[in-house]
C-alpha cells in the first residue's frame, strides 16, 4: 500500500470515528501525585552525562516532527521504512555539527550524536554506528596520514561508509575470514575475491543499497605468503552512478528480525581491484619492492589491533540497551498505572502498579536499566581517559582493561536489555500484543544486539580470561595493578562467607553490601578455577578444557564481573545525586540497594553454598519486596524524568498524558481499512458451500 | 507490493544467479552418523498420542503443497496473509472430517486437528482455536438443546464463530466486563451495549472481517437487577452480505506483534437486540414471565462454569507451545550441527554443537520440551476420564484439580516455549537475526501465549491457591483425596531435606529425584505457608495479604506443581519406549534426567537452604553438564523423528538436508529488488550536497 493511499485512509476515517465519546482518564496523573519531589531536571542531566546536550538538540528537533514520528511508521513497507530512515539522518544529521576537527577535542562527539538519535528508534543509530563509529574508527585507528581525507569525507556524509568484516560462514571467528586480498606486485594493487560460497560478506549494513566505500576485513597474501587478516578501505559503488564497481556482487540480505530500515546486504568479489593505498596501514605495510612489514609481529595481536576500530561501536550498544528498556519501562510503567484489574468494589479496581507481584516484576529492571547507563558513563570517561595511552600503545594493559569491562557489560546489558523488554511486553497482558504499544517492535529491534557487535556469549568469556589471566598472574607472584580488579585475593583457597546482617535495613548497607559483592566474585572465581582444574586433566588440551568451563563457569564469572562493576557505578551516581538533594538522592539510592540485592537474590545459591544462612536468604528477599514497594510510589515521576518525549516513544499505551485507552482506540480506527469488508469473503463463501453439504 | 509482482521478480533473479556455485555441506549428514540407533516411528507415535493419524493427514496434505510453505509467505502484505489463512484453512479442513456426531465419541478429533495444523504456524489453529473450540465448546457446554444446529453448522463452516469475552477495559476480571445485555420483557429479547468507552469487546480473533456469528460475554440485567456476566450468542454479520447488524459496529484492531493472518478485531454495541434464545441457558434462564433463574446459586462459580468453554483451548495452547519449542529446536539443533567455528587448526573448525556451551544452551530445552509434550497429553487424557462426571457436576473436586493443573501447565508451557524460542534465536548468533531463520516469527506468535487464554500469571495463581486450599482443608482435618497432591504432608512442620546422593549415577536414579521434587514443592509450600501467616498479620486483608505472597511464593508453587506434574508424566511416558525398545528408551530416559535434575539446578536455592550440601550442588551441575554431552550426540536424530517437514518449518537454517548456506543464499537472491539500485538515491546525494559545503 503506497504512503499516500494510506495518508488518505487514515484522514477518512479520522473524519468519520464511528466509536463512543472519549472520557478523560486521569489514572496516571493521580499516581504522579504520589511521588516525592524528585529533581528531575539535575537527575537527568547526570543521567545522560556528556550527552545531554545532544539528546537535547534532538528531543527539541524531534518534537511533533512528523518525519519522527514512530506510531505513523507502523504500517510502512521495507522500502518506505528505508527511505523514511535516510530521509531522517539527512534531517538531522548537521543539527550535531560533527566534523574531523571537532572530534579530535571533543572524542565523545559521535557517541553522543548516537544516544540522542538512538531514542528514537535503533535503526537510526544503527546507520550511524557502521557508518560513524566502525567505518570512521576502521580509517582513523588503522590508517595513516593518506587516509584522513576519507574520514573528514565521511564526517560530513559526503561518503557513505560500511564495515565488512562478517561472512556468510564466519562472525565471531574473524582470524578465519575467507576473502582474501593478493598484492600484485607487477601493478601494486590488491586482487579481492570470496573464493567460496561461504566467504560472502553478509548481513553487512548499508553495503545491500545505500553505501558507497566500506572497510574490508580480507586475508592478505603477498608472495603467496598468507599474513592474516588486514582491514582496506575501498570503493564499492560508482560515485556518480552508484552503480557497483566492476568485480564486485552487492545484494540485498532481505528481511530481517526487525531494523527493516537499514540495508544489510552481501558482497561477493571477482577479481576485484584496488590500488596499495586502500590498505590502512598503520600496523602493517608492504614496501614498494613488495616486502611486508608490520610492527606487530604476533599474528594474534595485530588481529586484536584491527578490531580496535569496534571498541566505540559496542559501547553504543550498552548506550542503545539502556535505552530500550528506558523505552520500554516508559511504556510498561505508565500503563500499569492506568490499568486497573480486580479490586474489593465494583468500580473501585487496584491499578497493576499497586499490586506487589508487578512491582516486583518492573521495578528491578528499573534498577538494572540505572545499572546498564551508569556503566556506559564509565566506559565513555574511561575510554577518554585512556585514550592518548592506547594510541601510542595499543598493547596496553589499560586497553585489556577496559575491553574486559566492555566485554562484559555489553553482554550484559544486552541480556538485561531482552530480559526487561520482555517483561514489559508481558506485564502489559493482551494490550502488549499490539504493535502499536511499542513493545515488539522495540523487542525485534533490541533483539539484535545479543549477537552482533560480538556475540555476548563469546564476548562474556573475554572478560572471564581477563580476570582468570590476572589469578594467574598473581598466583605467580607478580603484581596486578588494575583497579577494576582489587578484589582478587591472589590465592585459590575457598572463599569464605562471613558477611553479617540480620535486617533489610542492616542489608540495606554500603559496606555489607560490599562484602556481599566481593565474596559472591571471589566465590565464583574459586569455582571456575577448580573447575578448570579438574577439567584440565581430563580434557584433551586447555582449549578443550577451557570450553569445557564455561557453563557454571566463566559465564558466570564474567557476569559476576560486570555486576560487580556496575554497582561501583551506580553507587557513584547516587552520591552525585545525593550531594545535590537528599529527597531526591534518597530514591535513587533505593534503586541502588534494589540493584544490587537484586543480584544477590538471583545468585542465592553462591551465597547460601558459602554460608549465608536461610534466615539471610530471607532477608534478601524481604528487602527486595520491601524495596519494590518503595520504588513503585516514586517510579512514575522517576521514569517521567527520562523518558523519550511522546512521539519518539510511539506508544498508544505510554503516552504521557496518560489516555492509553483513548488512543488505543484512535490508532485501531487510523488502521487502513479498519471498517472495510473482508475482500476474502467469497473464500468464506466457497467453503460454506462445501460445509452445507456435509450437514 | 502485489503477491503477483513478487512471484516475477523471485523468478527473475532466481534465472540469472549472480552468486557462486553451490557447494554440498555433509555436516550434518555427519551428525547424525554418531547417534545410537533410534525407533524414530515408535517415538513419534507415541509422543503425538491421539493427534498421530491427524498430523499423518496434515503431512501427507502439505507435503511439497505451494499453499503451505512458511518461507513463501515470508514478504506478504497484512491483507495477503489473512486472505492466505482462509484459503489454508478451507483447503485442509475438510480433509479432518469433523463433525457434531463424531466429537460426541471422539471428544480429542478436535484438538487433534489443532495440533496437525498447528505444525504449521499459530494463525491456522488460531483461527480453529477460537472458532472449534472456544466458540464450539461455549454452545455445547452452556447451550441447550435448540442451540445444537449452531454447533452442527459451526462443525461444516457453515457458521464461523469468534469468541467476545475480553473488552478494551478488562481481561483477566471478567466478572467486571462492562458490555451488557438487558432483558425487554416486552419483546422478550436481549438489548445489548456498550455503554463505555472502555466496554468495546477488544481484540476478539476474526470478528474484524471474518466471523459471522459470536458468543458474546455480557452483564445479564433482569428488570433492573444485575445477575452477572451470562454468555449469549449471536450473529454480528448478515449472512448474505456479511455487513455488520444494525447496532454494531464492527472494526479491525490492526497490527499484532505477529498472528498477522488473524483478524482480531473489536465490537461496539449500541441498542443491538436479539431475541431470547441467544441466551446459551443451561445454567440461567428468564421464564416467559421475566423472572430470572439459575441452578448455580453462587455468582462467582456461576461464572466458572461460564468459562467452561475455556478448557480446551487452554490445552490447546500448551500443545501449541510444544510445537513452538520443536520448531525452534528443529531449526537450532540442525544449524548448531552445520555452523562450525574457531577450532585447533585452520581448516577443521569446530561444530557449535560440539561446544559444552552450546549442548547446555539448547539441550535442557529438547528436555523441557518432551515435558512439555507429555503434560498436554495427560490433559487430553485426564480431560477424556473426567469428561462426563464434568457435565454431570461441572462443580467436582476432578474439575478443579484438572482446572489447576492445566493452569499449571499453560503458564509453564508459555514460560518455556519463549525462552526455548528464545535461546534457540540467540544460539543462531547473526543468522538467528535473518528472518528466513523462522525464528523471529515463531517467537512474535509464540509470544501471544504468555497472555491469552488467561495470562499466565494470573493461571499460576489459581495453581498455587487449589493447592493451598486442599493444605488447609487437610490441616483442618479433612482427607484431600486428590492423585496429583499426594505430595501433601498435612503439616506445616519445616521440610527436612534428607536426600541422600553422592555422585551424578547415584542421583540419576528414579527414587532419589522423587525424593527431591517432593522436598522442593514441599519446601516452597512451607515457605508460601509461612509469608502468607506474616502477611496476614500486618496486611489490610486476606485478599492483600495473598497478593503479597506472590513473589517468592504463590507463583513459585504454582511452578513447582506443574514441574511436579510434568516429571510423573514424562517418566511415564520414558517407559513406554524402554517398554518397546531398550536403546531408544535409554536416550529418552537421560532426556527425563536432564529435564528433573534441570528442575533442580533452576531452584538449587531452595534445596541449598534446606541442608543440600554443596557437593552435591555441584554433583548436579556435573550431572547436567553430563547430560548435556549425552543427550547432544543424540540429539538430531531424536529432532528428526518429530521435526515437521520441510515447507513447513520453512526456515533457511533448519531445513533437514543441512544445507543451511545455500537456502540462505538462495533465499537472499529471491528477495524482491535484491539487486536494484536505491530508491532513495537521490536522498544520500542531497545529503552529500549539504555535506561538500561543509568539508
Amino acid at each position: 500500500m503506497m504512503a499516500e493511499n494510506r495518508r488518505l485512509s487514515l484522514l477518512s476515517s479520522h473524519l468519520t470515528s464511528r466509536l463512543p465519546p472519549i472520557v478523560h482518564d486521569s489514572s496516571l496523573d493521580d499516581f504522579r501525585k504520589r511521588g516525592k519531589t524528585l529533581d528531575k531536571d539535575f537527575l537527568l542531566k547526570n543521567y545522560l552525562g556528556t550527552a545531554y546536550e545532544a539528546v537535547m538538540i534532538a528531543r527539541r528537533h524531534m518534537t511533533n516532527n512528523p518525519l519522527f514520528n514512530l506510531l505513523d511508521e507502523t504500517d510502512f513497507t521495507r522500502a518506505e521504512l528505508r527511505e523514511r530512515v535516510v530521509q531522517q539522518l539527512a534531517d538531522i544529521y548537521f543539527k550535531f555539527n560533527l566534523s574531523y576537527e571537532r572530534d579530535a577535542v571533543e572524542p565523545l562527539a559521535r557517541s553522543d550524536t548516537l544516544c540522542a538519535v538512538g531514542e528514537y528508534d535503533l535503526q537510526l543509530p544503527t546507520r550511524l554506528i557502521i557508518h560513524l563509529l566502525l567505518y570512521i574508527d576502521s580509517i582513523q585507528n588503522l590508517g595513516t596520514q593518506k587516509h584522513v581525507e576519507y574520514a573528514r569525507r565521511a564526517f560530513q556524509l559526503v561518503d557513505y561508509g560500511s564495515f565488512s568484516m562478517t561472512e556468510l560462514g564466519h562472525g565471531s571467528n574473524v582470524a578465519s575470514l575467507e576473502t582474501t586480498a593478493t598484492y600484485d606486485k607487477n601493478t601494486r594493487e590488491f586482487v579481492f575475491n570470496s573464493p567460496t560460497f561461504t566467504s560472502a560478506k553478509w548481513m553487512v549494513g548499508a553495503i545491500g543499497k545505500t553505501a558507497n566505500m566500506t572497510v574490508c576485513f580480507a586475508q592478505l597474501i603477498v608472495d603467496d605468503v598468507k599474513r592474516g587478516v588486514h582491514v582496506f578501505l575501498i570503493p564499492i559503488r560508482d560515485y556518480n552512478t552508484h552503480e557497483p564497481l566492476p568485480g564486485l556482487v552487492l545484494g540485498d540480505c532481505g528481511k530481517k528480525n526487525g531494523l527493516e530500515g537499514v540495508d544489510n546486504g552481501f558482497a561477493y568479489f571477482k577479481n576485484y581491484r584496488a590500488p596499495y593505498d586502500c590498505l590502512l596501514d598503520k600496523y602493517a605495510s608492504i614496501t614498494p619492492d613488495g616486502k611486508y612489514k608490520s610492527a606487530i609481529k604476533n599474528k594474534e595481536k595485530r588481529l586484536a589491533v584491527m578490531l580496535a576500530g569496534l571498541i566505540k561501536g559496542r559501547a553504543s550498544v550498552v548506550c542503545s540497551c539502556e535505552e530500550y528498556m528506558r523505552n520500554n519501562l516508559t511504556i510498561a510503567l505508565r500503563y500499569a498505572a492506568i490499568r486497573k484489574q480486580f479490586g474489593l468494589s465494583e468500580g473501585s479496581e487496584v491499578a497493576l502498579l499497586d499490586y506487589q507481584l508487578h512491582r516486583y516484576r518492573l521495578l528491578p529492571h528499573l534498577a538494572k536499566m540505572f545499572a546498564v547507563r551508569t556503566g556506559y558513563l564509565f566506559l565513555c570517561e574511561n575510554y577518554v581517559r585512556i585514550k592518548s595511552k592506547v594510541e601510542e600503545d595499543p598493547e596496553c594493559l589499560e586497553l585489556a582493561e577496559h575491553h574486559a569491562i566492555l566485554s562484559a557489560l555489553k553482554a550484559l546489558a544486552s541480556w538485561y536489555g531482552m530480559a526487561c523488554t520482555q517483561e514489559c511486553r508481558e506485564s502489559a497482558g493482551g494490550s502488549g500484543y499490539s504493535y502499536y504499544s511499542g513493545l515488539a517492535r522495540n523487542r525485534n529491534s533490541q533483539d539484535v544486539h545479543i549477537t552482533w557487535e560480538g556475540d555476548s556469549s563469546v564476548l562474556i568469556q573475554q572478560a572471564g580470561r581477563f580476570i582468570l589471566k590476572s589469578m594467574q598472574k598473581m598466583m605467580k607472584g607478580q603484581r596486578v595493578n588494575v583497579e577494576s580488579l582489587k578484589f582478587l585475593k591472589g590465592d585459590v583457597g575457598a572463599v569464605e562467607y562471613k558477611v553479617k546482617f540480620e535486617t533489610a535495613q542492616e542489608l540495606e548497607n554500603e559496606g555489607v553490601l560490599d562484602e556481599l559483592l566481593e565474596f559472591y566474585i571471589n566465590a565464583i572465581l574459586h569455582r571456575t578455577m577448580m573447575k578448570l582444574q579438574e577439567n584440565a586433566t581430563d580434557a584433551k588440551d586447555m582449549v578443550d578444557a577451557w570450553n569445557k568451563t564455561q557453563a557454571f563457569g566463566i559465564q558466570d564469572l564474567g557476569k559476576a564481573f560486570g555486576e560487580y562493576i556496575m554497582t561501583r557505578e551506580l553507587l557513584k551516581f547516587v552520591k552525585v545525586i545525593e550531594n545535590h538533594s537528599s529527597v531526591t538522592g534518597a530514591q535513587i539510592r533505593n534503586i541502588f540497594y534494589l540493584y544490587v540485592i537484586g543480584v544477590v537474590e538471583k545468585n542465592l545459591t553462591v551465597f547460601v553454598e558459602g554460608g549465608m544462612s536461610p534466615a539471610q536468604a530471607k532477608t534478601v528477599r524481604d528487602a527486595i519486596l520491601q524495596l519494590c514497594n518503595q520504588v513503585a510510589e516514586e517510579s512514575i515521576n522517576i521514569i517521567d524524568a527520562l523518558a523519550p518525549i511522546d512521539n519518539v516513544l510511539g506508544s498508544t499505551l505510554g503516552h504521557s498524558d496518560g489516555q492509553a485507552y483513548t488512543r488505543t482506540l484512535q490508532k485501531a480506527e487510523a488502521t487502513p481499512f479498519v471498517y472495510d469488508k473482508a475482500p476474502w469473503f467469497p473464500l468464506v463463501q466457497k467453503a460454506r458451500e462445501i460445509g452445507k453439504k456435509r450437514l
